[in-house]
């Protein structure tokens, strides 16, 4: 053990153990993740190539035999609870991606939920064997977040009773489904719905894409590996494109909509059931944001704990990093995220619990506010997720860029939850337009309840943009509850501002499309805003169930740096409406920097807690003995250049090129 | 053509090859800098696979191939001036860098300026000939930074008249030189001398490294890769581990320091004689960051013109997405601050020029305006371009991740640049010092000149923070000489801030050193707002010097767009010293939003200028003629996982699988 890193253990002032049952849930939980994680670990199946060295192709090779090793392994332990399942995948997966993601995230839930007694019966044993390995074909080349827009069709034919699919256009080949390009023989396939000469809008269609034997591609299916990306590269991203290829009519999922043999067309009860998985997921990455995030904190704690440079005292050995202020300003907010956003992850599980159980019992009055909170979230959480990887990485210097710091694979593996499960813009927007709706019927004077129940006080309606200090609000900076208040007021007077916007657009004699867009920066910032509140508020209200002294008054200090950091952040915001006064914008700033200081002792035991096992972690400098210098130039002598001495551009290029000068 | 794409180009209101000439400098420039791509593009023997599909071993096998190509090329055309190779280096690398890139940014220009006569008879042919290929070994594995710390070496034994070089720990083993891995045969080798049983710091030594004949590395020379890295793929940075190795005591660079055959050490006349080649790179840097975002911009604005999605008004088609007003708000201030950072690029060059006139006639004096101007400027553009290049790849959505759209690649190419050359906020730390350092002198009566002249100014010293709007100055938001003004306040009072914190740190009985890393965050807020101002300024000054009115006036709003953007951002900043009232700053808002619509019409053409040539900028999305649809098909179906239908993965994993289960 580095003898830095061991000192830091022994100045905790809190007991890390107690901390890590808090974010598992429960000691219990936390032994079953570990005996799970011990048994992958310890799995000589499991041993793999650092995928740091391997190609393209050898990556997407090891994730099948990564993915199909997994399966026999569930059946062998008999694991099948889902959250343990979730553990498992997590801990074999490291940063790399399941191969066979889709076909469990999305193939196999939509047949759970959109067969008909019939199609499930046939379906369901196939692809719970893995004969029929499957994805979910809906993105296309040209359209992304607009259903509608989605061009692939799937015209009924009643003389021969299937169904045509095709892409009429180049823009209309499925694009980027996970799986498709080399993996699946089967596709769900979203397309738009053609019967007796009319469209009815998009419905889903079991797609056989290659031959059962032999893998081949069936006729008609023209099917392939969409390229390298940054990131998910073990992933066979694929396109789709359909020449006019038939299916049954039974391979329309019937469940809801129907064909009937003739052609008629029989519409489905509700449109609101597809709605809750889409929800679910987004919730999801709300707690995938804090794990990604509390990894990369991880690393860049650890590494800066063991990392010396330059000098504070001339003449004094030089400092470990951490003890520099503005490494501290780096990463201490970050680790506070993380710690907030973990606390809001665990609220959306339950809170998607909760919901879900009423809404199996026909109640969906709480589906909207989910929603839109859900979508918010998803946008706020990983957008700051996104830029503090970055931070974290360049905050390890040069040793960063290296893939042995693991921060490379950890962002490239996170970025793109910016992008999928809805595009964050148009998240913020969704949740941007429940709030505004909510806003307009609390000012028609109806009592709203819920998270958005600020929007009923009164109070804030006085609130007015004005000079700053012309009514300085009674807030303590030191006090969670009054900051939660500050926070909620802010976001009360965003969402006014942005109704305010549209109003006067509309005033502008602009539609009501044109109003909306014209306002569409104030309605992110303000969405922006309830997020924030909502992630101070949910961090503050968990304090109140832990009883540990030790780690409640760690927490607490986290909570109030993330709040603090907020604030000075948006300075802006919050003297602009007066809600802040000068001397309190500058009492936060010396505020943090204490708050700095006294995390600094802990800092390392809160990384600790996040129990992130070294071997997933697979970061040379997060390891948590701390011995980063041996390491890494052990990790680099394995670089397959170095398999021989001399490269063959040597003979190639160098000797000809000294030849003929 | 793209019709999207043509109807933008037909709706500019200003001449693009006019703006061309601006940004390169002058017509003629244009010309040859065309004259020169042309040559490169058009050359067979540049022609290149894709480095997207290329294994890490194929990519740096073909960058050997290209430096070596373009040794040959360059003496064919004949093209030796420096300015002429920069432009032909640009064009041949794309987004790959150089195989031999440090041999000429280091390695020779050390031998020109450190070699005494004898030394330069022998080594500049070796090296100018290619047969002595060299790096520069001047980091080491656990020390950066703090040259001081670092631990290699060079101890003179007058007995054999030879310095023995060694590596003692493993943390002196030198880490991460460009070309050090595989390519070099020499290097450079920074390393603390030891003679006659006294240390006299670092001093550099030519290196031999591997057999002139074989390549194969010498006896007692540990050399290799430092293994994968985020970016930067096709170099090999390497490692170098020294095993108590001799080299004659004429291996020594002498021109300044020398040790005599007895191993007397003769001290060097000046100090700052190696300041300057350290300078110059940071002021280049600050180039390299216009170049990067201007290429992320032009291949967002372009795709975002020919992408349509979603809907504005219920019914019509699909809009092109830059007509949303978030799409917009994410990337025309990024435009701006492209042509900002262009300007500041320029300013930085011509400033260089005309200082390192000064210091060969022997006047040192503006060196440390110059040195504090070009660490701070690296810092703050370098920080900006690098959020700016992701946030230019996310408004892409999915196809953003692709690297067929390039942003993968121009990012990991770029984000070094926050760290190499002087991490960033040691760099901001040195311009804060600078700054505390004239805020001091000017207190104390002295007149500064140059650019921290406005420290000088008694005015600022009355703007203290205190309440807003109690005190609001004067200032047109529509006017940049306005807005100058208040960044420039802004700076000289976030100086004194920082100042004061030091202050009151040391009144607490902080030693100097203790009371300097506490202020540490106020210390790079100060920097920051001085270059931001200083940025500001320079894009204001530049439109004076325009004539062409359509180009004047786009480029006056371009300029505005960034300055008011800045202002919204820190609003509170602003409105805490009372230097904008709470109404002006939601103008600024306002006319954000009314310059975004404005520059909407020019967007397009406004990327055209900068001139990227479609081979350079390698990039689907950001084609000039718009189709990017079958071109994205194009691409992908080459991806080497398409090589075959079926992946050996298929007989290896999934077949196996289904008979298991």
């Amino acid at each position: 053990m580095n003898p830095d890193i061991l000192k830091e253990r022994k100045n905790a002032t809190f007991d890390v153990e107690k901390l890590t049952y808090i974010l598992d849930g429960g000691p219990e939980k936390t032994k079953r993740r570990r005996e799970i994680e011990s048994m992958v670990l310890s799995d000589p199946d499991f041993k793999e190539e650092n995928p740091c060295f391997l190609s393209r192709s050898e990556r997407y090779d090891q994730a099948v035999r990564k993915s199909a090793q997994m399966i026999l392994k569930l059946r062998e332990y008999g694991i099948a609870d889902p959250e343990e399942i979730y553990c498992y995948k997590n801990i074999y997966r490291g940063h790399q991606n399941e191969a066979f993601g889709l076909h469990f995230a999305m193939f196999l839930p939509t047949l759970y939920n959109q067969c008909d007694p019939q199609q499930a019966r046939k379906w369901i044993p196939l692809a719970e064997s893995f004969q029929v390995l499957g994805t979910y074909a809906q993105t296309e080349l040209g359209h992304g977040t607009h259903l509608r827009g989605l061009e692939t069709t799937a015209t009924y034919d009643p003389a021969t009773q299937d169904f045509v699919l095709n892409s009429p256009t180049i823009s209309s080949i499925k694009w980027w489904p996970g799986g498709l390009g080399k993996t699946s023989n089967h596709a769900i396939v979203l397309a738009q719905l053609y019967t007796q000469g009319n469209c009815h809008g998009l419905h889903a269609f079991i797609t056989p894409l290659r031959d059962m034997k032999t893998h081949e591609p069936l006729p008609g299916v023209v099917v392939g590996d969409i390229g390298p990306k940054f990131g998910f590269n073990e992933v066979d991203n694929g396109y789709l494109k359909l020449e006019n290829i038939r299916i049954p009519r039974e391979n329309m999922l019937m469940k809801y909509a129907k064909v009937e043999p003739d052609g008629t067309y029989v519409k489905p009860p509700s449109a609101k059931l597809t709605y809750g998985t889409m929800v679910f997921i987004r919730s999801m990455i709300v707690g995938e944001s804090a794990r990604a995030l509390s990894k990369a904190c991880t690393i860049a704690i650890r590494y800066s704990s063991v990392r010396h440079q330059s000098e504070i005292r001339p003449g004094e050995p030089e400092p470990q990093i951490l003890d520099y202020q503005t490494q501290q300003y780096k990463l201490f907010p970050l680790l506070a995220m993380s710690y907030a956003f973990h606390f809001v992850g665990q609220y959306m599980k339950e809170t998607y619990l909760r919901i879900s159980g009423d809404i199996n019992e026909g109640d969906f009055s709480k589906l909207p506010e989910l929603h839109a909170l859900s979508a918010g979230l998803k946008a706020f959480t990983t957008w700051e997720t996104n830029s503090g990887i970055e931070v974290c990485r360049m905050s390890c210097g040069g040793h960063g860029y290296s893939c042995s710091s693991a921060l490379p694979d950890i962002y490239v593996q996170f970025t793109p939850t910016c992008t999928y499960e809805g595009e964050n813009t148009v998240m913020m927007l969704q949740t941007a337009r429940y709030l505004v709706k909510s806003y307009r019927q609390a000012k028609a004077g109806q009592q709203l309840s819920g998270i958005v129940s600020y929007l009923n006080e009164a109070q804030h309606r006085r609130v007015q943009p004005q000079p700053v200090a012309a009514r300085p609000t009674v807030v303590d900076i030191n006090d969670l509850a009054s900051l939660v208040e500050v926070y909620k007021l802010r976001a009360a007077i965003l969402v006014e501002l942005a109704a305010k916007s549209i109003q006067q657009e509309l005033q502008r004699r602009k539609s009501q499309e044109d109003a909306w867009n014209n306002s569409a920066i104030d309605l992110v910032r303000a969405s922006d805003a309830h997020c924030h509140y909502v992630v101070v508020k949910l961090f503050t209200d968990k304090l109140r169930d832990i009883g540990d002294t030790g780690v409640h008054s760690v927490l607490s200090s986290l909570a109030l740096l993330y709040a603090l950091q907020g604030v000075t952040r948006n300075s802006g915001d919050f003297l602009q409406a007066g809600l802040l006064s000068v001397p309190q914008v500058l009492q936060s700033s010396v505020r943090i920097k204490e708050l700095l200081s006294q995390l600094r002792l802990n800092a390392v035991a809160l990384v600790d807690a996040f129990d992130h096992n070294d071997k997933k972690l697979n970061s040379v400098l997060g390891r948590y003995d701390g011995n980063v210098y041996e390491n890494l130039f052990e990790w680099a002598r394995n670089s397959p250049l170095n398999a021989t001495e001399v490269h063959e551009s040597f003979h190639k290029y160098l000797k000809p090129l000294r030849a003929k000068l």
